[in-house]
């Protein structure tokens, strides 16, 4: 809106429609393998070649403290929710909103939605079980946009700030999806929908601190569905796959 | 809410999306072949068994009168709106719209967008050119809630208050529809991302009555989007279908 050109760091597994729409807003887009350590490599080169200021997506104050005005809005308008779901991949969002909810209302739980991944590795539930954070692997989950790590700022954080964390499989992310689609009408991406899947989820029960938990805000965040990707369908249709001769 | 019994007449061939929505929303629900005659026949047959209040789809003043508001929601949110697109069927919800809008702001445009169809069946672009309702084909549409036909109160305010009428392929529709999902993040069913289809569509600007528009609100609605459906992959995915060797 400035005329300051953008530039965007992404893993070259990005979804197309996230590609196509941070080229249509304007964005200069720079693709690099999906680790931390490629991410940070190419965001320091493009620093010192362009003098860019660096926005780190979570471990960091400002971002941290804007994703807190979340929990804000929430509480104007619900003042009197028992609980909010926040779905944690880098602990940034879930933070944010933590010191902010309790800052405003102490008695509030704050929930961490996880992708348990097909690999089994939530890695928050088990840095919050084990006190430290545990060395995990990377989740392998269609929730792509839960796959970052805790950080140095958000971690404490999490580990004081966070009541509980809810490990969700595949299967009740879809059924979350679906549902947020159908009756809500609402496009969310696999990771927005890890927050109602956790809320919906026989887990939640089983966690006595949620148990008398009667209002309870879903934070749904990230929307960019790649409606054209295969691996999505497998997902959404693995009942009845429509073989080759049915789809002429 | 009150307890009353809801019986809800659709064609067999209704989403399974809003199948089950009924459903679960309490509905009983009843089909019907999918033509006019089977519907209002088995309207009539449940009415005198069962006492129950017809509440018909576009053909109904009060129905007309509600859809009205509409008009107001827009005018109070953007007084200055040029013109308000809404995709066309029966005529209810245009009729409505365009009464009250009119009524609110008189040089308002109320523009009509209507699919075409693949056997090319616009039939309320084809009524207002001739200045009498055209006996048309059932237009064969992926937007399949705009397959009603005008009724004898919604005619005369179609050919009287309705500035334009907007026709727009599948293709458009499809366009449109992928759009509102992936930037607005809002799940429309192809009927209801019509509207969106004919303000972006070249035969837009061939209407001479719509070039000077400038602020143009378009109405998005029905959301009963079977996405579970092959036919709107078929329609999604047109460059590259997937082969099933691909798929496992």
């Amino acid at each position: 809106m400035r005329g300051v050109p953008a530039h965007i760091v992404v893993p070259r597994t990005t979804p197309q429609c996230k590609v196509d729409a941070v080229k249509a807003y304007g964005g200069q887009l720079h693709f690099c393998e999906p680790t931390m350590e490629a991410r940070e490599a190419l965001c320091a080169q493009l620093q010192s070649s362009t003098g860019a200021v660096l926005v780190p997506p979570y471990n960091y104050g400002p971002v941290i403290a804007g994703q807190g005005t979340i929990a804000l809005e929430f509480l104007e308008q619900v003042p009197e929710l028992d609980a909010l779901v926040v779905p944690v991949s880098g602990g940034g969002m879930i933070s944010g909103i933590a010191l902010a909810a309790k800052a405003i209302k102490p008695g509030i739980r704050v929930v961490a939605a996880e992708p348990c991944g097909r690999n089994r590795s939530p890695d928050v539930a088990l840095a919050k079980l084990a006190g430290w954070v545990v060395p995990c692997a990377r989740t392998d989950t269609i929730a792509d946009g839960l796959q970052g790590r805790l950080g140095d700022l958000t971690w404490p954080v999490v580990r004081d700030k966070v009541d509980a964390v809810v490990v969700v499989d595949e299967q009740e992310i879809v059924a979350a999806m679906r549902l947020i689609m159908e009756r809500m009408k609402l496009v969310v991406e696999p990771s927005g929908a890890v927050g109602l899947a956790a809320a919906l989820s026989p887990s939640w029960g089983a966690a006595a601190v949620l148990r008398t938990c009667r209002r309870v805000g879903v934070v749904l965040c990230g929307g960019n569905l790649d409606l054209a990707a295969k691996g999505f369908w497998d997902l959404w249709l693995p009942p009845k796959q429509p073989t080759e001769g049915e789809q002429q």
